[in-house]
């Protein structure tokens, strides 16, 4: 019934962090299964960090998601879930946000998660996100790195990512963490290693989540 | 790190079950994926439908996960997640259980799901359980087929899982049904296709999680 | 501080709708209170009835609300919020979305409150939305019309708008109702005593909230 | 319909806080407006920070509302909504809290809100009241001033004031400030200049909301 | 340190109901245990039915408790809890109230509850109570007799008790019933075997909670 | 109808626990009054610390109420309330967890309550059952001893349990606190005139509610 094709998109044009992300689902490809592709959407911003950005790219990914009818399934790659519910009703096939599948991973893991943001400003927009999901009661806390996006990217951000991710374990009871970005995934097995508890990249439960969607329909 | 392997108990003796379980894993099965590999619990009961079933397979649960060291996660395939907790004290490597990972996965497809159980007197446990993982605010509702686990096996239970399903839909306002057993997985598509909404089969809910987990862990 | 004007967004096409906000709100004219401008955004689309008119007007909004610098407070009118998000983001004036204060004022009015939607379709965003707010626990339940907009500017309405209310005052329990559309503002009156209790025009309710808070920060 | 009049009842004996909040509401005054008149409840206690000075005054605000037949709403102009519901109980027309209106003003404001007491003991009683109203989700904090209602009253209060909302906005995250007493209004604006983020009068928000109830039934 | 007597006040001046709580009570009186003194509270309304009944009798209850020194722990006797908290803070000794201990002792016989309310009215009463508790989540329903204190005195109130207990339990999903008034424990007994499941008297619940910490305080 | 007999079944093995609830519970045994009998569970470890333990004594607990028919009630004497529901579902006698009654007790005795545990880790748990009764509403806070079972029963904890406890009041808001274990009971008195506000012995609690129920069934 549904292709055997997962669609990731990347709502910011920024192509490193589509690599990132490619490299991140990998894993993930199979031979006999879905094929991943991995797009960047071109009229995005560099980075999604304002409340502007989320709500400019969400009629952009409904035209993909409407045009692409050698899909079947869609992950929107950005950990605002922007265009979430709009794509949705676009289509019949299912379409995955990553914010919505790191935390419901996370509640498989862990009786309480916390949450690691690039900036503060995002935290309050994903707390109400959380709320519109009614998934709040099991939040251990969320920070900050206060990092940009494009200095998420280098290396020198696992120490800080370990140095919050310890605050989130120690001082809110985080048993699991989510990385509240598309951008992160090269660090979770070393942040995993550092603090001894499960780290979820987002983008990878969102793709294990298709990907366990498309099997079962064949 | 982990071993490439899911290891999906079956909680109870029946080995029909177990057998059903496996087909409905089947999907999930890649070369170079984790080996899925399904077993029942011998001192289990022929069903679990009682909350001294639960409670009674709790420590024989706990006591194969200990002894299983070649498996890198597990899945406890009953919809009442016996021994869950006490088998996520029992080890580091991730356990999961169907009835969790199927409601989780239904939040990702849907506003708000209902459930169908096998037994009207589950509900209660089920809603406690449901309390329990703070996850109640998008229940759309439980309703019970009422009809035994070795019945629900048979072939006559499709007509009256679409009935409950359809109730669970247009009364309860259920935008995805989570099949709440183990043992129903291959009514899966046809009770989606009749329904026109999205159904969940835990059991694929929870390899599908499981799989993931040991993909990206490699 | 801020300048004595309250621009009202009806983010849809339809003139009429605007007018009738207009009308609407012509009772919170005061000699020496601010003005009240009522304006239609042009590349809305006809009636927002969809997730895709939500989102596909957010941008155009804050656009709108950028540009104007006369204006003291900005009100949203349709029962969607579009946008709110977005344009508070770009002012530190304030900006009222109607379904929030509509909610708002019923919960000053009345234990419990009851919603009015023009389409069974808006319900399950409009719960979404509610629960983003944290507002569900003294909701009594929401019922459609199941009208176009166009029907719902006919005055064969008013006789269906009663016997939606009166399910929701006699078997939910609603205390208040909230009209769920920003143009039922002259059914206000004769639905209120139709039924018996307050109804709210949620237009109403938020232009009366911007001009409290222009005139207090005189 | 109703009277164009409002009766704002200060519910202690303090013809001095009486004359703040007449001043506090002197710009809701209109040509052609609703008449807004400040009374004091002379058997009230010279201030309300007692659950016995609550419940004390219920029934003479009861008795004050029931004999005043010139007035279209009612606010009970005291941080604790003394005899809101009985005094609802005994008239059709509107009977208005200021810690409801100021708390419902503040949700339209900010996604989440603190609140100023003035006394610490007075806090339970508040968050109680919070919890009677379902509207918990989005408390920020409460935090108290540790003045008496005298002190409240003289020119030194605001430097406090300043600090205690500084503590809610970067310490508790409250995007919005209730002042939780309806003796503080004119420190409204100097305490928004000082915080740079919305501060609420109750007093003025639930006079606002009077006014536009009465404006809209004519 | 605190005297063994439990005082029950009951906030209506019927006598009738007094005696019928002393029966109530009788079984709770030990040689050796707490005296246990039932009065009237003269200047109450005949009965507690409306929001004025409740706050006219929170001051005289107040007054009672400051004036007994002689007793260890209070019992209010109506199920609305009138002058519960101002009683609380008029002194050290513990004061109880039947509709809080009634939906306490239910919590732990049952997964959810049911109430029977005398009147329909009083239920949002009720509701709104139950929220400011915190206790609403196991609450399976209300549901009225729809009759006067009087004749819930009458013996031919048990039928129509049955008749709302089995509506509470069948359709609801009660599992345990709160019989909502004081002046009913004749009819528990009766009540409870009719049913096939547990009923309690929110007065015999409230005076057990006395005993209890009394006798541990000795 | 009920036999007037209560039994306090202690899940762990430790007979100096046995006899401390023995003690805990003697001022409950009233001349007339139900029989309070306090057993062992031979079959139970030592302490119950971990989830193993708990869950290991779940079917044990269920054969010991199955097989006494003399006794009218129970209840089980460790604060993870081990077995509770499965010892329900084996008889339609009532059925008392010390972990609910205390808390319930509190929530009768003080707006927020904390509790002291015995060992960080049982928190998470304690935290969940708490979810899962829907009573997390009004938890300050719960802090850890961390003190073994053993160390518990020493006379050096008190000014351990003092320090704790002064915390959960004084930073938490705890307005009673509920000792987290079978074992505490000597300290309750103390404790609480430390303190100035309600200490709770859970199992004093429960026996309270059990006394409670079979007197008025008689």
């Amino acid at each position: 019934m549904s292709a055997p094709r997962i669609h990731v998109i990347n709502p910011n044009s920024n192509e490193t962090v589509t690599r990132g992300i490619d490299d991140a689902v990998a894993a993930l490809r199979f031979p006999g299964g879905p094929e991943i592709v991995c797009t960047t959407l071109k009229e995005g911003p560099i980075g999604i960090e304002t409340q502007e950005h989320v709500d400019g790219v969400a009629i952009p990914l409904r035209r993909i998601v409407e045009a692409d009818n050698a899909s079947g399934a869609f992950v929107i790659a950005c950990y605002s879930d922007p265009g979430l519910h709009v794509c949705r009703e676009g289509t019949s096939r299912p379409v995955f946000g990553i914010a919505e599948c790191g935390v419901l991973t996370a509640l498989s893991r862990a009786e309480r998660f916390g949450v690691i943001a690039i900036k503060q400003r995002s935290i309050a927009r994903h707390i109400r996100y959380l709320r519109q999901m009614g998934l709040t009661d099991r939040l251990a806390g969320e920070r900050p790195l206060e990092l940009s996006v494009a200095e998420s990217a280098s290396d020198g951000t696992l120490p800080k990512m370990i140095e919050v991710g310890r605050a989130l374990k120690e001082q809110d009871g985080a048993g699991a963490i989510v990385m509240g970005c598309a951008g992160m995934a090269r660090h979770r097995k070393p942040l995993e290693e550092a603090l001894g508890i499960p780290v979820i990249d987002p983008t990878q439960a969102a793709v294990t989540m298709a990907l366990g969607t498309l099997q079962v329909a064949r």
